[in-house]
Formats: structure tokens, sequence, C-alpha cells
């Protein structure tokens, strides 16, 4: 089966015994086990032998069918059964993934139990969130409150921001561009190689030229390859997407020096910055030494995820950009007595109660507190790997550990990492302790001794993509 | 205070009393009664006094501040009872605001107690459906079940559709219009004037040429009209948005029509139509006599929304298309080991759950009975008012009723009507049933002979909107 995790962690080193994990959600066990009945009731899988990207189609890997229900249900209650049957264990299944989780920047440790008495309304924050909307189950009183909080922490005055609580960081990206478009309609799309994708799926949606800029080893943006590419194209305004921490190696580009660049090379005043904050834009403000992202300097947006440093059960997050921006996008709309310069019309208005609360319950101080325990448990981890031989690397303004790729997929799979070429990462949240970092450690090198058994393969040179200094393959560990 | 709906609803023409509705949510009150404090810890009003659109200017209309806890929280438990306190009264006000609506195309009835245990995980299905990701804590499994459900229904086979659970119509729209944009880039975007406002913005976020189409006093696209514009631009392929209930009238498009006006002028093989079926998209397939909406005839994509019909307490939306035209969309992405043809990266595991659990619980026999009652509600409330001589329409595949738009405002606010110009609709909804529609006549009777007393103003005509036939102004009473 794809994705099974089953096999024995019982006894590792010998040094305490470890509970086996649960199989990889199996739809096809509830029917053996619960209604005796056909397999193709529940769940099958096709070409489910190996797991590969394959494009232009659609794998049906595992799928939970809908069934039309039988004449007889409500009397027998079988599909009540059935149903309850598959939720529970599914609901074990992400206990247990939940637990095994370290490679995606998202805090899964939160406790929203105060909530649980909402969940049921049909939440909907339609179109502008300071705008009125004849729909009255929304929650913009507890979303604006949430945005005043990120443009003091992004210090831009109240009456001179707009914002909302958008799906994602996705969307975040997203909107910015969108708006560096609307006021440079000719501007060029300029983005370190190393942005996320969501910036050049922008960059094609809106058919904007995209210009792609080289890297330092660090991930961070190279000036020195962007102040050439922009030198090739000075007719055209530039529209830049900054990276607050890198999606692989949590790099955070240098927004003081991009800025510098832009202005000795003919650009000043025919630039747009978008700061693609996803994770580290809501970490840096409690870092003391780290650059300040903020209004004060030139910048036209900033996006951050709510469900990664923040924790929420839904993914979400909040756009900030300045209200004179605004005005090039919006358009009446007398439907929604709104008008409406989001991209999704519709929007979930959980998410800002989530937030709000969170918020209010741990205030600067709570995050402060917490972005330290990141870093310092992220160096932990590091410091174990490099102990233990293994190259790896660590920004210093940030959480997202880099190391040699793991041999094994299933390895890789039951610690969810993600991985790209040569290198995975682990990112450090709040909900990442120590305990669980040497669980995995334990783990990893239990593993990695067969993996590289003398003699045979050796451990990958990750000089490309880490630097020599941080690698420890054959030919850079002296 | 805006949004205030306090006005006595107590006796009402002697037939019963009502209770008097609470206040809307007003957070100061809390203050006032739960903690004493000054009311700026709470929430403030600016600009509160009139209620308007109001382009380039957040107005803070209303606001729960985030506040940084004091020192001492932990030990007093202020913080807690404070925050309880919100929450209890904005979840009063919530019921409040569900039991008055009816404006919205929204089914606010549903239970989905039995998924309670699974709301405090944080899932996202991150990037294609049909791709495994590294991320374990998902949903595709139940994602994929919905969607082959829809496939079914819309008649495409397993393996020759692609989709996804989009966080709205809107997203759908989006996606809609790229994929028929990805296929013809150079191609017109063609949309009747009634459809929904995201279909007008994605032409102006893809940078796509954009055609506006007439339309009958039904609120269907007028071919006539199409056939026209389609004759002026006969070098250019057609991308074509139909309506399957538009969102003011509930119009369906006549899709053979519009199929046969592409063909009999020269578009061949040279169209895209994407079908915006946000609510009636998942109605129509329940009504015998209704034209059928299927891959069998020449669509490029369906969308419609989850929390119409169906009825979930987020926003969502499923999203089918052909497999044959996704490949023009996608992009590796090896950092998520999925491409992604999606809009959103991110996307909210919670919803496929909620879907599966209804399309389970119903089915087609389920939506059927639903759609039937609606049906039958929505002549039962077009006849009413006709009876009180108000004019109305309701299209014969709807459950929209269209009729004159309350004068006033506080009114529309309370029941969340939703208007334009001198119109005002309810959706009868699963959830709307015949008391509540009496609920509602009996005070809008009650308010218009107040609003239109004898020898004053008279009710505007509304011919224009919805033909003579419908109208009952002075002049078309006969």
């Amino acid at each position: 089966m794809v994705g099974s995790v089953g096999n024995g962690l019982l006894d590792l080193g010998g040094r305490e015994k470890v509970e086996p994990l649960p199989k990889e959600f199996d739809p096809e066990e509830i029917v053996d086990s619960l209604l005796h009945s056909e397999s193709n009731i529940v769940g099958k899988e096709e070409d489910g032998t190996s797991r590969k990207i394959v494009l232009g189609r659609n794998v049906h890997t595992m799928c939970l069918e809908v069934k039309e229900p039988e004449a007889d249900d409500e009397i027998t209650g079988e599909r009540e059964a059935y149903m309850a049957g598959v939720l529970a264990r599914y609901r074990r299944s992400l206990i247990d993934r939940t637990k095994h989780h370290l490679g995606y920047p998202y805090n899964l440790d939160f406790d929203y139990g105060a909530l649980i008495h909402l969940q049921h309304f049909s939440i909907n924050n339609l179109g502008d969130p300071f705008i009125e909307s004849n729909y009255g189950v929304h929650s913009r009183q507890f979303e604006v409150g949430v945005l005043d909080w990120f443009a003091r922490l992004w210090e831009l005055e109240k009456n001179e921001y707009w914002g909302y609580i958008t799906n994602c960081g996705t969307e975040g990206n997203l909107h910015g561009i969108l708006v560096g478009r609307e006021v440079f309609p000719n501007g060029i799309l300029y983005a370190s190689k190393e942005s996320h994708y969501s910036v050049f799926k922008a960059a094609r949606m809106y058919r904007m030229e995209c210009v792609k800029v080289a890297t330092l080893v660090s991930g961070e943006i190279d000036c020195t390859d962007f102040r050439a590419k922009l030198v090739q194209n000075k007719e055209k305004p530039a529209i830049i997407n900054i990276n607050i921490g890198t999606t692989v190696k949590g790099a955070v580009d240098d927004l003081d020096l991009v800025i510098q660049t832009l202005e000795e090379n003919g650009f000043k005043d025919r630039f747009y910055i978008h700061c693609d904050g996803a994770l580290f834009g809501l970490m840096m403000p409690f870092i003391k030494r780290a650059p300040k992202v903020t209004f004060k300097k030139p910048i036209g947006s900033v996006s951050v995820s709510g469900h990664k440093f923040v924790g929420c059960p839904v993914p979400c997050g909040v756009q900030i950009t300045r209200l004179t921006h605004i005005n090039a996008l919006s358009s009446n709309v007398e439907y929604l007595a709104s008008r409406d310069a989001t991209i999704m019309g519709s929007r979930n208005g959980h998410a800002p109660i989530f937030l709000w609360y969170t918020l209010n319950r741990k205030g600067y101080q709570g995050f402060q507190k917490e972005v330290q325990k990141c870093l310092r448990n992220a160096h932990y981890l590091k410091n174990r790997l490099k102990e233990a031989g293994i190259g790896s690397m660590l920004n210093e303004l940030s959480s997202t550990v880099v190391f040699e790729r793991p041999k094994d997929e299933d390895f890789i799979r039951q610690w969810q990492l993600a991985c790209e070429g040569n290198i995975a990462h682990v990112v450090v949240m709040p909900n990442v302790t120590i305990e669980k970092l040497d669980y995995f450690l334990r783990e990893l090198l239990e593993k990695r001794s067969h993996w590289y058994q003398e003699g045979t393969i050796s451990p990958p040179c990750l000089a490309a993509e880490i630097g020599e200094a941080n690698c420890l393959c054959f030919s850079h560990k002296n």
C-alpha cells in the first residue's frame, strides 16, 4: 500500500521501547473487519505500487467511495455504523501522522477547545473585511482586530493599510503580486529562483514578464545577479518578490540591499516590493538581531500564513498592503453591498476567530518565547546532525534545518520530510520538542548505518546545495 | 450602531407573539456588563453612523481589538474570562443571524456532530488531490471519493477527469477560465452581464479580452446578442462562461442554444465552455425536466459550491474539468512531491470530509427530495407575494424568488436579503421552511403597509428588472 509506514520501530539501540506505529489508514481493513462487504464499497487502490509524479493523469491511489444509501439504511443503521468506523479509523491515522511530522512549517500544537461551539456555523466573510455585507453570519469584527494587530507589527497606521485574511500563503502572494502589477502594469516580476512556486504561478496567471534571479548558497537572493538583471531591463518598472524565509532553506532575502540595489540603478519610485513572509514573517519581528520588515521601508505588501507559526486547523494567511494601492484593484459589487479587492469572494470566517484567539492568548511575549524555543531547538538538531557526520545547514534567522536527504523513501514519508534534490529539511515549530528530535535522530542514525554500510555506497556530496563548509561528504569532511 | 436590528417585532397583526430579536452583537456591552473596563479594550466603532460603500478607505466599523495579555493574567484568569464572554456573546449573535437568514444561497441546515473529533487537526491537502504529498495530515482519500461522485453526476469517466475541492465558487470560476485561456491563449471571454462578478475579475486578472453579452428579462444569456458579438470577433476562439443559475435571478443559461450558436457561426472546435454552477449545478441534475449539464456535451469545466446546496460550515466548492486540458496548466513542484494545477497550494482538508459525509448520508435520493422541497417552497413564496400585490418572479428551474426591494435597509439587513437596484431576492434553501417564510411574509407585509401608506409614495415599477408580466406596480398591475 502506498504510504504504509508499518515497519517495526520496536527496539532502537536498546535505549527505550517505542510503541509500534499503527499502519497508515487502510479503508479496506474497515470493510473486512466491520462490515464484511465487498472491498469496492469503501476504498480501492489502483496503480498503488510505486509513487511517482505523473503528469496528465489522475491516479486513484486511494479513495473512499461515496455510495448511495440503501433503502433500509435508516432502519438498520448500517450506513451510520460504516461511516462511524471510517471516521474513527481516520482519526487514529491523523493522530499518528500529527505525531510523526517534522517536514512542513506547520505548528501542530494548538488548543481551540474554547471555540468548539462555533464550529457548526456557516461563517463567511464575503468580500472586503472593512465593508459590511448583508450576510450576517460573519466574523469581520475578529478579522479586523487581527489585521490591526498585524498592521501594527509591520508598522503601518490603522488608516493607511488594507488587508484581509486569506486562505493560505499562496493567496497572499497572488494578491501582493497582482497589486504590484496593477500599480505598474508593464512591470517585470523579479524573484529569486528559491522563491515559492506560487510566485512563478502568479507570473503565468497574470501574464507578466518574469525574471529569475540567482541565489547564494544560503538561499538568499544574489544581489549581484539582481543588479545585472535590472540593468538589462531599465526601461520597465520592477515588481520584486522578497522571501522572508525561503521554502526550502528558510533563507531571508536582504531587504535593505534589494532596496539599495533598486535605488542605485535608476528604479527609485519605479518599484513595488511584495514580501512573502509565509513562515518567518511572523517570527522575525521577535528576533532582536533580525533586520526589520516594516512599511517604514518602501515595500508594498506583506503576507504571512496563519496555519504555520501561529497554528490553525485550516490553512489561512494574513495579507497587508497600503490602502493607496488598493484602489487600483477594487470594483463595486452591489450584490454583496461590498466592493471586492480580495481574490476569493467567499472567505472562511472561522480562520479569523482562530487567529484572534491565539493572538489574544499568547501576545507578543508568548510568540517571542516560542520563537526563541524554535531557534534553540533548531540549533540543537543541527549540532546533533553535524556530530553524527551528517551534512547540514541552518541559516542564522531560521528554524529550518537542511540536511542530507535520507536514502529511504519510507523513512521520508514516515517523518513527512520535505525534500528537494539531495537535501531534506526539518522545520522546527513550537510543537517540535527536544524529545521528538531525539526520537527522530535515533531512528535516522539507526537507519543510516544500514544505508551506508562500510565499503558500499557513500553519502552524497551536498556542497552544491549547502556549501562546502556544511558538507560532510567523503571529500569535504576535513 | 451599524447593523442594529433591535426594533420590536412583538405583536405582528395579533396573530402570534414573536420573541424580540437580540441586538446585533455589541462588544461594548460585554465590557460594561462583564468586566467594567474601559471601552477600548474590546471593541470600538468609528464612523459607525451610516452604511455605505467607500472606495479606497478602510472603515473600522466594528473591531475586536487584540490586546497584549497582562503579566498577571495567568493568575487572575481575567483574560480567559474576557475571551469566554466575547465568544459566548458572539455565539448568541450567530444563532440569531443564522435563524434570520434568507438572502444568500447557503443551506444552513447541517449536522456535522459526528466530525467534531476531527476539527482540531491541521488537515491540509497540498497541491494535486491525485498525487500524494509528503505531508501526511491530509484527507485526499475523502476528496477523491467526492470528486468521483461529481464526475459521475456530470458524466465524465473516472480516468478522463481532473478536479479538486476549492475554497469557494470564485476559485472554481478562476480555475475554469484559466484552463480555458491556457487551451486558447488568444481566446476572448464571453459572459452574460448577469454573470457573477468573479468572472469579470478573472478577465482582468488574466489579461483577457472580455465581451459582455446582454440578457433576457429572465436573466438568461441572450443568444441573439451572443451571435452578433461572435460574428464581430470571428478571428479569435471563444471562451464562454455559462451560468447554471445566475447570482441574482437564478437564471439558467441555455447551454444547448449556446453550443448551437457557436457551431453555426464558425466556432466548431474553437471554443471552451466553463459552467458556473455555483448553486444550481448541484440542484439541476435532480430536476427531471431540466436540461442536462454533462460532459457528453462539448464543455470544458463545471464548478459548484459546497457550502450552498450541500451546506458546510466553511466555504468550499468542487471543480471538475477534462484531464486532457490540465496538462496545459500543471508544473512539477518537487518540494511538495506534487505537481500543482490548483490555484491555491494549501487547501482546507476539512471541507472534503464535510462533503463526503453529506453525500454519503443523503445520496442522490436525499438531494432529490430536498430539491423538490426547495422548488415547492419557492413557489409558495412567490404566490404569496403576488397575492399580496408585490411584484415578483421565479424562474422555472430556480428556487430564487426575486421581488420588490424592501424600502427599509434595517429590514433588508435583518433578513440578510441580497439586493440589486430595485430588486431583492430570497434563495429558498433546504433550511428555509414554510414557517420561516410565513414569519418573513408577515413581517414584510406589516412593514410594507407603513412604507406605502395610501396617498404618499408608491412601490417602484419593476418591469425593467423582472418584466411587465411580473410587475405589480400602479401601471402594470392589471
